[in-house]
């Protein structure tokens, strides 16, 4: 739609009427609208925005819209647009674009500007650093309201946020916050160093963002300072970011518990052959381990052709072991990924985990010997050996499910690849080794 | 530690200390502390704080804690308390307690408030009427700056939120917005109708928190206005509870994906009688559509018997089967979830889900038929059989698993839901076809 309304102006060449449509959508939109064009076109609407409007709806492009933007720009239209741009969003793009670019862009970045650029690409991936961006504000403890609320009006425009500050010493060391909604309710000649909080959360700059993410969530904050080793302020986090942080840990998780290594992009920006590497590798381990399981089947075959029937029951037993682990290790996996439990409760959730499965267990089971003993033809002795293994099977696979991700937390190992996949596979060998072993004891007289 | 230091002080009644230790720790830490005491010593620690802090740290105490200190609290307490409290955090309170309780909350408060209240408690669960709150900054359009600061400052100690301020007609309707930032840095005369932002971003009472996770993510939003269908400002949401929200719907999906009803409260605090009640009724459902799986294991029973090896290879190709769905379905929904894609992609998604599982069904088909041949005595025939279902079911089971939550989305139904057990279920079966089915086309000349 808006993309048909600006085709037509673009083909009109009606190139007021254009800058009149941007000036009336915001930031969000314009990048949406320009992601939809290509090439020329793009760099024509992208030079219609205003100057300082222009480095905003560059931060939301793609980075291939990015890319074709910085490569047709003069040096001049590009100091233009990252000298508007935060630190975070200036390192999120170079990190992205290939040397050419990356060498333009700095080339048309000052010194001083530049060497906060390269601090911020040394930190390591995921880590506060990475994602903490500098233009923070900043007061000394000395000054009094209204110098603060002055030294604010004057950078405001520079700051990603200003409702929170942070006071100083000489050497940067942070030594308190107070928030503009302080400042705005206090009188004019009161020292800051009366009003401000000296009780600080902060985070350091190598601490995971997994960890940012926690104390962000845990004290309902908006911006969250970084430090170095000597407690001196590096920089601030603020919560939008740390969304995106909590959104990504979970797909982590989910694809994690899928067997899929993790992905960076985007589903449909992702390359097929990309995609079919990321799976590929944990379909191979599990198709060879699942061959275990057949190796079971097999040295049980005198069994299975004794009494064929017991084989119409594999897949049934198979599946319900390995839904009813993926049940427990699917909970417990997010339990410990929302802090809810850790490893210091293992006792607590075998406990737990033991009379869940318990009832679960017999339930199934009762279930599963009244539909065969009346609904199939099913011989009484086999029933309930199908309903035996199952009882066991549901129990220990639930027990297995919700233990083998507390031992991965405890040995610092993710737990998330403690599910999924892998536990099926390990619970198929059990519920067959029980099957069968269950098989040989109550049907002795119908094998021969 | 800090557990023992307290409880050290209770015991020799050092009241003094106990209040010092206290105020050295923030709102956060104090209610942590308290959740770990029952009863007496939890009301005796309570009563030391101070009053305003006393309903901070309440708002971040356990139900049952709460529960503890509303039942032995005088009514002139329950009012000092709650007279402080956001009303998002009232109806949170309120949502959880039972009816004692909320009687004697709501007979402490006042008559306005109730309504409010009331109001609030009206919403659909999960609404954006649920979770906002109405303790919002609203100006006048005809308000100058300086007379919109000294509002400010004379109503701040209320607010939730006074950074994003909303500007109202008479009847409430919302005309504008207005940041704090803007405010401060503008002249004191200037009318604030020629500062305000008229370009709206906001979400209706009855709209999904989900919505309102997504908006508040695409515009990286602190606070999002909340209105009713004449656009009258009813109140806002603040991006922290808009973090749990995020989280509670990447639960809910890990939950769903594992065929889990949803679960409300937390791991350690739910029954196991609740757990094994939403657990089981999947489990029933997954274990009965089992057994057609089981039906066509029994009706090809003829050609098991007569090439007994067929049946070693049944674990290994339904769990790569469902293994490989049970990767696209995650991705997909996952994508979904995150609106990467949506159902107008079904068309890309099928033609990516192809070239992938094509490429990971020829190497795992290769890598199986070499593994086959060389490390174990299989037929050649039985091994070619055995790879070319490979190739089949890995494609099926990942075009699939990308295709059936593309399907839920588009009839408005949970894609969730479609992936994990259910869909393993529905490719076990495929799985055994395709496999029979090839076994009596390649190997009839050792079918009996």
């Amino acid at each position: 739609m808006e993309n048909n309304t600006i085709q037509t102006l673009i083909n009109e060449k009606k190139y007021f009427e254009i800058r009149k449509y941007l000036n009336d959508l915001n930031t969000i939109e314009v990048s949406e609208l320009l992601n939809q064009f290509e090439s020329s076109e793009l760099i024509m609407i992208f030079r219609l925005l205003s100057k300082n409007r222009a480095a905003d709806v560059f931060s939301y492009l793609d980075t291939e819209h990015q890319e074709m933007i910085i490569n047709t720009m003069t040096d001049v239209e590009t100091k233009n647009i990252f000298d508007e741009l935060y630190f975070d969003d200036i390192v999120d793009i170079i990190e992205e674009m290939p040397s050419n670019v990356v060498k333009k862009i700095l080339k048309n970045t000052d010194a001083k500007d530049r060497h906060t650029i390269n601090q911020l690409l040394k930190y390591p991936d995921n880590s506060a650093g990475s994602i903490m961006t500098t233009e923070y504000m900043d007061l000394k403890k000395d000054m009094t309201v209204s110098q603060a609320i002055s030294k604010i009006r004057s950078t405001v425009e520079n700051m990603e946020n200003v409702y929170t500050c942070y006071v100083i010493d000489e050497v940067r060391k942070l030594e308190g916050v107070i928030s503009l909604k302080e400042l705005i309710t206090s009188e004019n000649d009161t020292p800051i160093q009366n009003l401000m909080n000296k009780n600080i959360i902060n985070v350091h700059a190598n601490d995971d963002q997994e960890n940012v993410a926690e104390i962000i969530k845990k004290y309902n904050l908006i911006v969250l300072p970084v430090t170095d080793d000597e407690n001196r302020l590096l920089g601030i986090i603020t919560v939008d970011d740390i969304m995106d942080v909590v959104e990504q840990e979970a797909t982590e998780d989910f694809h994690k518990m899928a067997g899929i290594s993790p992905v960076e992009e985007s589903y449909l920006k992702t390359s097929a052959f990309t995609m079919a590497r990321q799976r590929i590798s944990w379909l191979i381990v599990l198709m060879i381990s699942a061959t275990f399981t057949g190796r079971i089947i097999k040295s049980y075959e005198d069994v299975l052709q004794s009494v064929v029937i017991l084989s119409s029951f594999i897949p049934m037993l198979m599946d319900t072991g390995g839904n009813a682990g993926a049940q427990s290790s699917t909970i417990v996996v997010r339990a410990l990924a929302l802090g809810e439990v850790n490893p210091k409760d293992a006792f607590k959730i075998l406990k737990k985990e033991f009379s869940i499965s318990l009832i679960v267990a017999v339930v199934l089971a009762a279930i599963n010997y009244l539909r065969l003993i009346i609904l199939t033809k099913t011989p009484l002795n086999v029933a309930l050996t199908v309903s035996v293994t199952l009882i066991f099977v549901v129990m220990i696979s639930k027990i297995i499910g919700a233990f083998l991700p507390v031992v991965a937390k405890t040995f610092k190992m993710d737990p998330a690849i403690m599910a999924g996949p892998l536990i099926t596979t390990i619970l198929d060998a059990l519920t067959l080794t029980i099957y069968f072993r269950f098989a040989t004891m109550f049907l002795s007289n119908m094998i021969k």
